[in-house]
């Protein structure tokens, strides 16, 4: 979080690109642009009505201190004063995304003689609807909160609520009425996604029944996620993020398999890179299509690359990554300039770049960014292969190598077997992970660092389902299958435990209101790179339907 | 209010009608809202733009306790970020009604990566910005005070506000926003009148300032208050009420002559009577033309009549008088089926029917009812000579003898030379006001009666512009002109003096916080029974342009 406001507030006062500015590094921009508008989804919609009244009990034990008890059948709401029923909360069932369409109708014979103002919270999870918004103690915008005010000026009256939500539970408030009294005549919301809710991916019949539901959780997570876009979150941010990109497009190979998403959102990155032809960490659909201006995480950049690779592999769709193929060479190029003489990634080097890799205060970055820039060097080197454009790149397989033995003078310490980072020698999960898959360490040394830093307190965790993502990947290729099992049963699974609909951008099970934004209701509790578990679990039935 | 709260509950407790039921009482009924939907003007639209920036400044010698200073120009909203600007009032010089269309744009490089909350809030006077609307103290829905949340999803933005407001200032706050700056491109307000302004209605040249300015914002008041039909306040409650389309009506015919609206109004509330043919006091045209269920003022019933004998006069229009005798017929019917075998207004008698005549609180109205009744069969009588049907009502003038006489014994104090009214004798302004307009009191006898209570520190006097209006009517009635120009001068021109840009719905000099409401921003600050003064001055030159 204060990274990211330092480097906002230095892009405001720094950056002199003009808004919305088309990048002219890539002549190939508009193309592109046109490119991705063409594999634009149309928007599958869905009904919904609420399924019942709930009623949020304070309990301790419950995800957040709060969860929410069975309150009847929502026939009262139809029939009854509306009055006598204000801070109602209806349960949809199911986490879903779009509009709320309702209308009012009057009962007895008093006819509306004033406007009425009511409010509607939408909330993802219990306890987001049982925190007062304001004064709003957060960090980003207030405006992500999804309570809206309406005034109505008569009933009866139909209406549609503007403004696109993400929610399982609905509490609606009077917060003015007249002597009149009205109930509602109809509740209704039209739920929508780029793809049709998949339940099952054909899971053997030996799979734990935890692990199913898991599979299930994951699928929902990425099908509210899949809209024009691989949104991030669809209550928030609700828009295209590399990181989000690669991990939803992992989990929809082996799922929705809707790879016209994932070539859109391919050229997308690519049409919107800036004046360098570095990518956007993150670009936005609406009123136009645009970059997040200024905001780069070098990360995420090498990550494109790997999601290329990735997709081509899936598809075999080469005349995609033909194109695209300058974006990769430039991301690697943009990366090699932040390295020092001896190989090392400089965190100090102007321009210092956001790297994301996790939400966590206190991670050092620098052993993982060493890790990936060396995974991304083999990655898109296999990719240059595919394309027979080897030669362009040939320098790169001795640099990664290069870099690997810098990495480990640098960062590994053989006597403890760990990879410690930073000038604070940090041990965390994550350096070890990005050693691993980058080939850094050997299988063994890599099993025997993850082995020492889970058993150790004081190791640096993951804060998010991202990093965790990572971790998992890392023991699967270490060959520890149960370890990663058992994280997968602990980590995605508790949050199954706690009730999870969807899963979380962020989770850390020692404390439930963590937050990278000073507040939790402002998570976003449907995030699609927590919906992973859809690709391990099908990629590895040998590990996890068992 | 309280007498409306009871009546409004006896409404719904005993009130067996359907909504929105067609009365078939009058089997006309369909015929005349066809022709009510006939005359239903066109609105004019003009655009408005703020003026300047203003700063609410606490004075205890200003109008409830608030004046506006001038604060700048509006350049500011459009070149700096509005982030520094949260919390600005604008001015737009005068009170208009509309909708808001703004437009925002991006400022600086960094792009909106996140939804801003924005409120509005609209003031017809300084005192309501200034007041906190939560917790709502008052009586009628929250709803009606004017201050809007808005979640707008990205800038560039442009956007209309949905709801009609009718205003002067506005008030606008940030109540989310992210690191992104951002200023205003366009702010714009499209006011709607079904005429256009008038500012003079070429009074004398030796008319006093004061005076010519009480005649403006008298035009000004009416022109906000002519809708679609004669509203009774364009922020509150924007609906057609009998007792306000009299005194619009009157101001009219003195000013924009818009007599179609007259005729619509007319027709639209003969149409909606009720099954006993009793009119109701107050129409809506939304979601489709329809009565407040329930509600009849018996002395707006029979102010029907004198509005309709009114515009006959003022038109020709026998046709509309010819077409809605029915109901002039039927509204002194059943007001005469409350008077007791002696002539007396019952007050006790069962239905007991809200009686308006004023907004005060202790105000007995017995006296102002029997006076009004005696007006009113003299007022009718006089329309059916205009129509030849005076045979039909050949009773009606030895009625009215009747209930005059029944006045003069039971109500007239010949010693003290005033009329007092109900169980506690009260002495009151509009009970002496309604004896004279009803020739129940000579001139002379009138014209001693107003001088007394005039002179009386413990007389009720009226509690709002509509009662003194009939103040006015009866001291120039008594030929006490200069009585009624001080009237004027102290009463609409001490509103005037107060800084009132419209004519207020409740004016006690003497309580700038009065409220019929349990909350003063809840008042109407632009309220169509307080036009008159466009009616008296231009009527009576001699009186009040000398």
């Amino acid at each position: 979080m204060k990274e990211r406001t330092i480097f906002l507030l230095a892009a405001f006062l720094f950056c002199s690109a003009s808004l919305f500015s088309q990048s002219t590094y890539f002549k190939e921009s508009k193309d592109w642009l046109q490119k991705s508008e063409a594999c634009k989804p149309s928007l599958i919609y869905k009904e919904y009505k609420p399924l019942r009244i709930v009623k949020s009990v304070k309990d301790e034990k419950a995800y957040q201190g709060w969860r929410m008890e069975d309150a009847g059948s929502t026939d009262v709401l139809f029939k009854e004063s509306f009055k006598k029923h204000s801070g109602v909360v209806l349960d949809f069932g199911e986490h879903i995304t779009g509009n709320l369409t309702f209308s009012l109708k009057l009962l007895g014979s008093v006819t509306a003689d004033a406007p009425i103002r009511l409010k509607f919270t939408f909330a993802e999870v219990p306890g987001e609807l049982n925190t007062p918004f304001d004064p709003y103690p957060g960090g980003l915008s207030r405006a992500w909160l999804q309570d809206e005010i309406m005034t109505l000026g008569t009933v009866p009256i139909e209406t549609t609520l503007e403004r696109r939500v993400s929610f399982r539970y609905l509490k609606i408030d009077i917060l003015g009425a007249s002597s009149f009294d009205f109930a509602f005549d109809k509740i209704s919301f039209k739920a929508q996604s780029s793809v049709e809710t998949m339940t099952d991916t054909g899971l053997a019949e030996t799979t734990d029944p935890l692990i199913r539901r898991i599979n299930e959780v994951g699928l929902v997570t990425l099908k509210e996620c899949m809209q024009t876009v691989y949104e991030d979150g669809p209550k928030r941010d609700r828009r295209l993020w590399i990181g989000d990109l690669y991990l939803e497009a992992l989990a929809n190979a082996y799922s929705y398999k809707n790879h016209l998403l994932t070539k859109r959102c391919l050229y997308l990155l690519g049409a919107l890179a800036d004046e360098e032809g570095l990518l956007h960490a993150t670009v936005l659909e609406e009123p136009e299509p645009h970059p997040q201006e200024g905001t780069h995480c070098l990360d995420y950049s090498l990550i494109y690359n790997i999601a290329l690779l990735e997709y081509v592999r899936t598809t075999g769709d080469v005349e995609t990554a033909r194109d695209l193929w300058p974006v990769v060479v430039r991301q690697i190029e943009m990366t090699l300039r932040q390295f020092s003489e001896e190989w090392i990634y400089d965190m100090e080097k102007q321009p210092v770049y956001w790297l994301v890799f996790d939400w966590k205060d206190g991670y050092d970055r620098q052993a993982s960014m060493q890790g990936l820039t060396i995974l991304a060097l083999n990655k898109s080197y296999e990719l240059a292969k595919l394309l027979g454009k080897e030669k362009e790149v040939k320098e790169w397989p001795s640099l990664a190598s290069k870099m690997k033995k810098a990495a480990r003078k640098h960062f590994y310490d053989k006597k403890q077997g760990v990879v410690l980072s930073g000038a604070g020698r940090q041990v965390s999960y994550l350096s070890q992970v990005w050693m691993i898959l980058s080939e850094t360490l050997t299988k063994k040394e890599g099993a025997a660092a993850m082995k020492k830093v889970l058993s150790m307190p004081d190791a640096c965790y993951p804060g998010c389902p991202y990093g965790y993502h990572y971790v998992m990947e890392a023991l699967l290729e270490c060959g520890m299958d149960k370890e990663a099992k058992d994280l997968l049963v602990s980590y995605w699974g508790g949050m199954v435990n706690k009730g999870a609909d969807t899963f979380w951008e962020v989770y850390d099970p020692n404390n439930d209101a963590l937050s990278p934004y000073g507040f939790f209701p402002m998570n976003s509790y449907c995030h699609a790179w927590s919906c992973t578990p859809v690709y391990f679990i099908n990629k590895y039935p040998e590990v996890f339907q068992k």
